[in-house]
């Protein structure tokens, strides 16, 4: 403990390096088994269709009596159904990177000018489609499954006005079965390949 | 249809690209949803100490008969538990970053060099200990939690000649309630601020 310590303070502070420190002078330390419980809440899983959907999905709360309470399992239980059956991929607005936000104007520019709108009013427009967007990916901002005229964001709100706490969804991950495989896209291609040799 | 297979020759079968011409072209293409599912397996979770631990893995295999059979499904349960109780960080050696390997192998380096050993055994006792590093954090280089004689790799070339099948982990998540969270970070240097100020 007092070996941890003073690598700390030789590292001012830093966690990591001061685990590089420590593990370089021989003394055991398990790193990846170092994370002290800061937070409370829980992680919840659901898996849809037998296996064919799965998603994990950690919300934190302040204590451990919240966490254990069934308003806050259920609430866990209904983020978790709405991944599987919404896919989002972000938890909320800010985790869309600058890229990926650029891109998908980009695409809804060209979409505009495609429809022959006023060059005017195409800014507008892709503002507009923004917010459709980020309604479709971000999970805070999609409509909740189970009552379309709430965004998942207000149901959290309910959930931190009726607990007394603050709530909030820190990371979700949702896996399909075979989604992405190389498979799929060598088997497109080698479809487009024979099209384009006229068999 | 024909639109997708025009894209995709417009594209020379690049799906994602294909996907950006159809958006741009205004037809609408849920981008997220076009994952055509070509292989088969089962995607399996499991919630350990009430929701602090959660783990959720992708396994592969080549028919559904084979994914929905009692042995795939146990070999599943085992390889969910096994991430649960002994944390990979990694699937298998392979995707092991160059980054991540260097930055061990400098730290074996300077171990090895702390204890005094002669200069040339340090590399071998370095290659020597990165085996070592990869049976913690390599899911399949692990000793498998219910026969630590085995290998994980070693159990699941077992279910493949059993079943008769390629099967495969191809991903996995584990969270552990609150690890991370920033806040533990500023607690310890706030300690070590303190120390520090010699208070």
């Amino acid at each position: 403990m007092m070996d941890c310590k003073k690598a700390l303070v030789e590292t001012q502070g830093n966690l990591d390096k001061a685990i590089i420190v420590l593990r370089e002078k021989g003394i055991a330390v398990a790193a990846k088994k170092s994370g002290r419980i800061a937070s409370e809440g829980i992680v919840h899983s659901y898996i849809h269709m037998g296996g064919k959907i799965g998603v994990i999905v950690e919300i934190n709360c302040e204590t451990d009596f919240v966490a254990k309470s069934e308003q806050f399992v259920d609430l866990a239980k209904d983020i978790a159904m709405q991944i599987v059956a919404a896919k989002p991929l972000y938890v909320n607005v800010d985790e869309v990177t600058e890229e990926e936000l650029n891109k998908e104007k980009e695409i809804l520019r060209k979409q505009a000018i495609n429809e022959g709108k006023k060059p005017e009013l195409i800014e507008k427009m892709v503002e507009g489609r923004i917010k459709k967007y980020y309604s479709d990916v971000c999970l805070l901002e999609q409509p909740f499954i189970k009552d379309s005229s709430k965004k998942v964001s207000a149901i959290i709100n309910e959930a931190i006005l009726k607990l007394g706490e603050k709530i909030s969804v820190r990371r979700f991950v949702r896996y399909e079965m075979g989604e992405g495989l190389e498979k799929r896209v060598d088997n497109l291609a080698e479809e487009v390949n024979k099209q384009i040799a006229g068999k």
